[in-house]
């Protein structure tokens, strides 16, 4: 490729070689001949009810704990909407997911950010906070390659996470739109499955499917779920209908579990890739390769300006996210790089453009 | 058909032999084939491309004036969220859709209802009102075949209001879902066409293609657009690009013309069976027929009960939905029919069950 061309390590998004078109094609046409009244009727808040019930069984559930939504961001700005009033303490992780740290900030939230390591959030830490008298209402809790991070929390963790919620009464939002993308290491059970009264759980088939359909989806308690569902109706009548057959088409016909496999490969490579790169050009990063989903976060040598550097490396055509956008404050020696949108051979290259920026400084 | 299936009078939505089913499915196979890219990406928050260009060169206007969004009743959400706070005077129209009356309320807005005359609001009333000093922020007109009146606005009524919101600095919001759905009489200008710095203009597909592809948009000033992108890139990242994309596949090939034909067709006999099967089965009923859109206003003789009238509708297997839902106040003899999702021969049974429900009163 021409070293003018940017390369992004910024956006977590797939690239197009790893989205199944032709499967998406078909599953289209599947459900138009299958169920027009379904697929093109209003529906209800709930979602498609044979993609509800789908989703419901893969998690074990009732469809009744189940809600299908333009999106899992959406789906986020409910269960704020639902959950959080201004003031409510929420927990969320350090660093988070920038659009969730808005979304919260935006509603007048307390936000309180506890560090994350590579087996998950400090649960120590928090058992201190949460004696110490902030009232959590909501912990916001990413546990597989978290985003930005990268990282996995453990099972301990898990149970420990759980115990505090029951022990101080609040929710867990087990936010986990990377689940399905694991390329190494044992899968461990959703917090969901552990707790199923003291967790709503959000996912999404933008990883699995493509972004573009705008397909998420919560489970919880049933009642969580109506009270959901009910401010659903009245933003917007019902998700989208045509998207959600789509996606229940491409589901059912095991399309889905091919398209997992492909971008799990895909995903494996480019992330080895990436860390070999790293090591080779840029031996002063320090990162833990994931496991899984679309990111690694990378540590520079305390002192070192990562604002400059994206400067820097905005000038040699390679873009990423700074670490300080995923913190409410802090992270000036830290990034994300997504591995999801490129290539190896376009990791290769924007590796020597950050190393080359980074030597420049 | 048998008398014991219940005949809905009630939701204004589109039966499936006025839906162009094949030319969808059709639609979506071409909307995967040609820009699989821009389909199943993220894309961003104004739309897909290609139909935000299409929508801003039908009203004649620049793209950047144009967002496109997950049904129309989003993008009042979104305007909603941007133009009205708690307390903020929003003038409406009395009768008015029940779905955005329950929105402003929900905001805190303070509802100000204007009668409305077979030939649009009560601009003269209006006038008093604002000239009584309420400063309205906002005044929504839904201007042709209102819901749930059927009445449209005159070219007249529009000029004053567009002269009184000059005067009284307001914007006015025309939410036009039923504007193409014209089968008698002559079209009128836009509001947004007489004044496209006063008024935000909103419309939808789901009348025209169908409800389950959920898309919807606004036209209004680039700024206020861009505010409200703003809002929507912080809600959902963006709207659903492969739904967008197989609307605008079927407008691009003529597809939607064909199916605004067959829709008028339709509405047409299905308004004039319902009119004749009212003079015959119901004289004391009082209406304007309405020359497009779905629905059709009936007041009752003074006195009766429409609350009871629902019940006994009910009983003999006829919905409709009560007058009184669509004001703030009042309205106890009169209700809505819609006539969208019917059959002709649906409708004489319905007209037959209803008559039968008022004389047992």
């Amino acid at each position: 490729m021409p070293s003018s061309a940017t390369i992004s390590f910024a956006r977590g998004a797939p690239s197009l070689d790893i989205i199944d078109v032709e499967g998406l094609r078909a599953a289209a046409g599947r459900a138009f001949e299958s169920d027009p009244a379904g697929a093109t009727a209003y529906g209800t808040s709930v979602g498609y009810g044979r993609l509800r019930a789908w989703i419901a069984d893969r998690h074990g559930v009732e469809p009744e704990r189940v809600i299908v939504t333009n999106g899992s961001m959406q789906a986020d700005a409910f269960l704020f909407e639902h959950l959080v009033s201004k003031g409510d303490a929420v927990i969320v992780e350090k660093p988070t997911y920038d659009r969730t740290l808005l979304s919260l900030r935006t509603r007048g939230a307390s936000v309180h950010a506890v560090e994350l390591a590579p087996d998950g959030i400090d649960v120590d830490a928090l058992a201190r906070l949460l004696e110490g008298g902030v009232a959590a209402k909501l912990a916001h809790i990413i546990p597989n390659f978290q985003n930005p991070a990268g990282y996995t929390i453990s099972l301990a963790k898990r149970r420990r996470l759980l115990e505090l919620a029951a022990q101080h009464d609040f929710t867990i939002f087990e936010d986990d739109p990377y689940v399905a993308l694991r390329f190494g290491g044992e899968p461990l059970p959703t917090m969901l499955s552990l707790d199923p009264d003291r967790v709503i759980y959000a996912s999404s088939f933008s990883k699995t499917v493509c972004p573009g359909i705008r397909v998420g989806y919560l489970v919880g308690p049933p009642q969580e779920i109506a009270a959901i569902a009910q401010l659903a109706t009245n933003t917007y009548i019902s998700p989208n209908m045509v998207a959600q057959a789509i996606v229940y088409e491409f589901c059912a016909s095991g399309a889905i579990e091919r398209s997992i496999e492909t971008v799990r490969t895909a995903l494996a490579e480019r992330v080895a890739v990436l860390a070999d790169a790293l090591r080779r050009e840029l031996p002063e990063a320090r990162f833990t390769p994931p496991e899984g989903g679309y990111f690694m976060w990378v540590t520079l040598p305390e002192g070192t300006d990562v604002g400059a550097l994206h400067g820097a490396a905005a000038e040699r055509g390679l873009a990423f996210v700074k670490g300080g956008d995923f913190l409410l404050a802090g992270g000036q020696n830290t990034l994300r790089i997504a591995y999801s949108g490129v290539t190896p051979e376009q990791i290769d290259e924007g590796v020597k453009r950050l190393a080359d920026a980074y030597h420049s400084l």
